[in-house]
């Protein structure tokens, strides 16, 4: 089990330590409304401090109402300040005139990397590192779009599942409604985590935790060679692109 | 010195494998009209044959004519398609709306990011893998983008120092033009990357050589300490966001 204050304060003094060694002191972070942005900032705030932290809300035009609302609860909850960027206008110019039949996950995965277009220039405006707000649950079955929301400058709660994000979130006192709303990246109507990826989080982190010990024989082996499978498809999104060495 | 033929047939090999383990057949590969992306798509259509190559060249309203003239040269003298998307609307319904007095640093940036998220949308449409472009030289000192012109599924030639890409360039029989070239990112008028990397590529290449080997004596002091201060400032561009270590 996690010792959760534990982990607050090392994970306090790992942001700050990096920001010590790249010599700044600003934070930028995408708010989308769910409780992983919502913890890295509230996690971002301990380290720096609120008024150095910047909120940015970066919806599409069909983004669910919910999602901006709860960016602005947690902000205000923070006390931290927030911005609103509307990325509408930079994907359609794109798929409009190139690419008007593309499918929803294109689309997805376009407005992920637009996202992180916009925080990069946001942070180099403010002279600010931009903070991960992926979970360990994520970034192991590679549910996340390379080069898009995985792209930061470091991973504040990367080595947590995403239950222990929900427990260090209570544990913070953050919003109720942040961490009891289903978890979506909100980039169609109607997309849930839970159902895209064919598992609920509370299973897949046992059987992540189980697949690390070694320990797999509780359960469903679909389910584990399931799990596996979508561990061994996205190595590439955890590792720098291959270069040969030199001879 | 380097075995040209060897690594020619090297890098086939590396991509062929890259791209048998993605099960996937088809590259794209963005064609500036510079000598990195020519060399980069020849070896892409020795090894995977041009009706596989699918180049393309993603110009703003400023870049100069002769980046994407160069890019038709190379795309026609390789056989390959090539098609032309331009950002400018989606670059500028950004900076138009949200940043109107953002510097050329920031919009360069930018425009590198774009690139990357055009690049990956047209992989997704032809079931392909995005090829890098970057050369040893760039990748060492960091003069690239993060999330932008550096990332891609593998670097064909991120082993290769500028000067050698020159030679397996000339080897490869590529056009003179792209070769005798003045390198440039052409994110804004007059830029060349000797220029803003104060150093000359073979002065470059001579030092990084010499700093690998651990003999720099012949050099001046002041510019293998400049170097050395780039190689030491970038290397987060060379690396995954880090994570805390799970206790």
């Amino acid at each position: 089990m996690l010792n959760i204050t534990m982990e607050i304060n090392r994970i306090t003094t790992f942001i700050r330590n990096y920001c010590d060694k790249a010599d700044l002191n600003s934070l930028v972070i995408g708010l989308s409304g769910g409780i992983d942005s919502a913890l890295s900032a509230a996690l971002a705030v301990n380290a720096v401090g609120a008024t150095n932290v910047f909120g940015i809300n970066i919806p599409y035009r069909n983004s669910h109402p919910d999602s901006a609302a709860d960016a602005r609860i947690i902000a205000q909850h923070l006390g931290i300040k927030i911005e609103t960027i509307d990325l509408s206008s930079m994907t359609d110019s794109y798929f409009d005139a190139y690419e008007p039949k593309a499918e929803a996950l294109r689309r997805g995965n376009w407005m992920a990397r637009i996202r992180m277009n916009v925080l990069y220039d946001q942070a180099a405006k403010h002279k600010a590192l931009v903070v991960g707000t992926s979970n360990l649950s994520e970034i192991m079955v590679g549910y996340c779009t390379q080069f898009g929301d995985s792209a930061c400058a470091f991973e504040p709660i990367g080595h947590l599942y995403k239950t222990e994000v929900w427990e260090m979130s209570r544990q913070m006192n953050l919003p109720e409604k942040l961490i009891d709303k289903i978890p979506t990246a909100d980039l169609w109507e109607g997309q849930s985590d839970e159902a895209e990826l064919g598992i609920s989080y509370k299973d897949l982190d046992e059987i992540l935790c189980a697949i690390t010990d070694g320990s797999t024989e509780m359960y469903a082996m679909e389910t584990v060679k399931k799990v596996k499978k979508m561990i061994k498809n996205s190595v590439f999104k955890r590792a720098m692109p291959p270069t040969l060495e030199r001879l």
